[in-house]
């Protein structure tokens, strides 16, 4: 492998790590974690994706840890104990506190039913300095149930799925959401723009 | 919290995730993982923060995951038992396939010093499509010890850290390494201009 003298020759080289602020400077952008909970169906993942999808087209970084890309990797060894469910949220919020440093405007959709995991991430990120915005995506579990889109709440009626949100284990809704999304009389196109005029407002998207 | 109307009618909505080939191409750069892997003091870090510092003036996205950020805080719940250690590796492997995911170039600074651990990650990158460079940080015990910038040399030799790597632990060279990184005869900033050459040549800082 040679030495790739041409490409050295072009840059102004540092040392030392990029400080945040620096970075988010360079990205025009503030990383932040914008967690989305909610019960099973709420549209918190339609939402999520709406919204990235519409920061990236204006320019921005943005990207949304689910279920998809998180229960089946990262979090593959874990099962649904109450210790397990707690480390679910735990790694999930450390690696959005990660993401969000690294500048990225970070969505996370997950139930996480309980407040106090949600207070532990908040924690875990305002001890760094990074933005923490909760977001309640606020849906009644009828309108969950009716739409039902994978299922389960057939199945937890049918008493296949123990502790299920909203059926069989509970729900606690947010005390003090930054932003509280109406996902019963609003399009996700609306509740996107919801959180993005927020984003806005908050200058995380300049810096 | 009033909808952002004005915000919604500039936007062109759209459902649905954002595929990785478009989120790369909005991004002007293709994610990819660069794993360094050598002893300690052998400069893993100083490289990985001087090429990121380097990209990141040119417009490229990228991020370093270390022990700074990851030991305290995704993986403050292992100890340094074999498992431990390999469950280590692992949650780094998959953190950084998701940064890889989103777009990233993302450099990890870690001993690794098992192949098997490093095959794992690469594996799991190569199974979701993802582009994984391993880079052996090549230096001679004798000057990562004569170095030994955290004074942990010393404390090895002293008995006072058991199973440290290249002193009472083995480290396993890589066998199939995409770059290695001469760092005993080139400065940090020729081998940071290495990797970008290699990043350039293999068409990952375009999309």
């Amino acid at each position: 492998m040679k030495l790739a003298k041409q490409v050295a020759t072009n840059i102004t080289w540092h040392e030392g790590h990029v400080e945040r602020a620096d970075r988010f400077k360079l990205l025009k952008q503030k990383g932040a974690t914008i967690w989305l909970t909610g019960l099973s169906g709420s549209g918190k993942s339609t939402v999520a994706f709406t919204a990235e999808h519409a920061l990236i087209e204006q320019g921005h970084f943005a990207y949304v840890l689910d279920g998809d890309n998180v229960r089946h990797g990262l979090n593959k060894n874990l099962g649904f104990s109450p210790e397990d469910r707690n480390e679910n949220i735990r790694r999930i919020g450390e690696v959005a506190k990660l993401f969000a440093d690294a500048g990225v405007l970070t969505f996370t959709s997950f139930i996480s039913p309980y407040r106090a995991d949600r207070d532990q991430v908040r924690d875990i990120h305002e001890q760094a300095g990074l933005t923490f915005i909760e977001i309640f995506v606020n849906a009644p579990l009828e309108v969950c149930e009716q739409r039902d889109p994978k299922g389960l709440y057939k199945k937890a009626r049918a008493g296949e799925i123990p502790e299920f949100t909203g059926i069989s284990a509970p729900y606690e809704e947010p005390l003090k959401a930054e932003i509280v999304l109406d996902v019963a009389n609003h399009s996700p196109q609306e509740c996107a723009a919801q959180i993005i005029d927020y984003l806005t407002q908050h200058n995380l998207l300049t810096a």
